[in-house]
């Protein structure tokens, strides 16, 4: 079995979302780090690797890959039987369901916020209450919608961790060091839920990761 | 086999992109129409089909689903042997890296302009033209990338359309009334392909659907 090969960077989200995904399934990997300061993920070699010069790419042997979710796919199908299943052959059809839910409704607006709450502030910019007005609002709406799933199971796919709670770790956790965190905090089951997704094992060796690489 | 129940609109987007499947698909439908204007999909029955009050919702016999891609893998692994493929099992990782990119980079800024030269005219509200500027910039970079993509293969994920083509059609043909369109017709290879899977047999059928629907 080849050593599988991560390029990018600890303190990318996507990034996180990957390795998440390789400790969970107990598997060896090659972290190459892309220096984003430097723009490294921006032109050759990295721009064959992941053509919108975004972090990560990935490779196992001759495949490569470069969307995070992809990736996270690729792993939890081919490497079934090693470590945490992450996904359920018989329940696809739902858990592909929530990972979409994450997708197209979680995502754009934890990272509108997260831009605003910590990217903003941390390069020197300046956070528009605007548009994290108008984003908590959705995001309240999407927690709403959360509430009540993890009333009828323990994880949004079913009693099991899956991909589909596993893809919000990275942004989840930019939310929880923000004002953010109270719409999280507000409705006891994303609140349980929440808590027992940043408590994995997994999730500690990402942020350890990611302090050694600030 | 029971007939598949597809609750939404024809002239949604999402309820389009599951439409299109099941007809590339040869499977018979029945689409129980939810009215848009009347405001059926933000109460019971339809929030109980799907939470965010979106269309489309989906039923096979006992299984509900809504988001419109998990939809539309469901159909093309579960009827993998009617009509076209659309999926390549041996083949997966790349075809879900590419159905990851229409979802995190074509969406996104196909949505935006979409809302702003189609949806905002259309309700009587001003379009924000510098929106239009910066989604313009960020399309031209994406359509770059598969202009590229598309000189290594006929369609994104090989030599066979398949779902990642396939989940495009709704907001491709939404631009392709607009002068976006341009964006697209100065890319050769885009431009081939864009009019190679807006002229799918099953696609026509959609538009007659919106037509008679409108």
């Amino acid at each position: 079995m080849a050593v599988l090969k991560v390029h990018g960077s600890a303190i990318s989200t996507a990034t996180q979302r990957v390795i998440a995904t390789i400790l969970e399934k107990g598997l060896e990997y090659e972290l190459v780090l892309v220096n984003l300061r430097e723009g490294e993920h921006k032109r050759e070699p990295f721009i064959s690797l992941n053509p919108f010069g975004q972090v990560p790419a990935f490779e196992d042997g001759d495949l490569k890959l470069f969307e995070s979710r992809a990736i996270t796919q690729y792993i939890a199908h081919d490497y079934a039987s090693s470590g945490t299943p992450l996904i359920s052959f018989e329940k696809m059809p739902i858990l592909v369901n929530w990972m979409e839910v994450e997708a197209h409704h979680f995502e754009p607006v934890s990272s509108a916020l997260a831009w605003e709450l910590v990217f903003k502030p941390m390069f020197g910019m300046t956070t528009d209450a605007a548009v994290v007005e108008e984003q908590e609002g959705k995001l309240a709406e999407v927690l709403d919608v959360y509430e009540k799933r993890l009333s009828q199971s323990k994880y949004l796919a079913g009693e099991e961790f899956s991909l589909a709670d596993l893809h919000h770790l990275p942004n989840l956790q930019c939310l929880m060091g923000t004002p953010v965190k109270k719409f999280f905090e507000s409705r006891p089951r994303v609140s349980a839920w929440s808590e027992a997704i940043l408590a994995r094992p997994s999730w500690a060796k990402v942020l350890e990761l990611q302090k050694k690489n600030h």
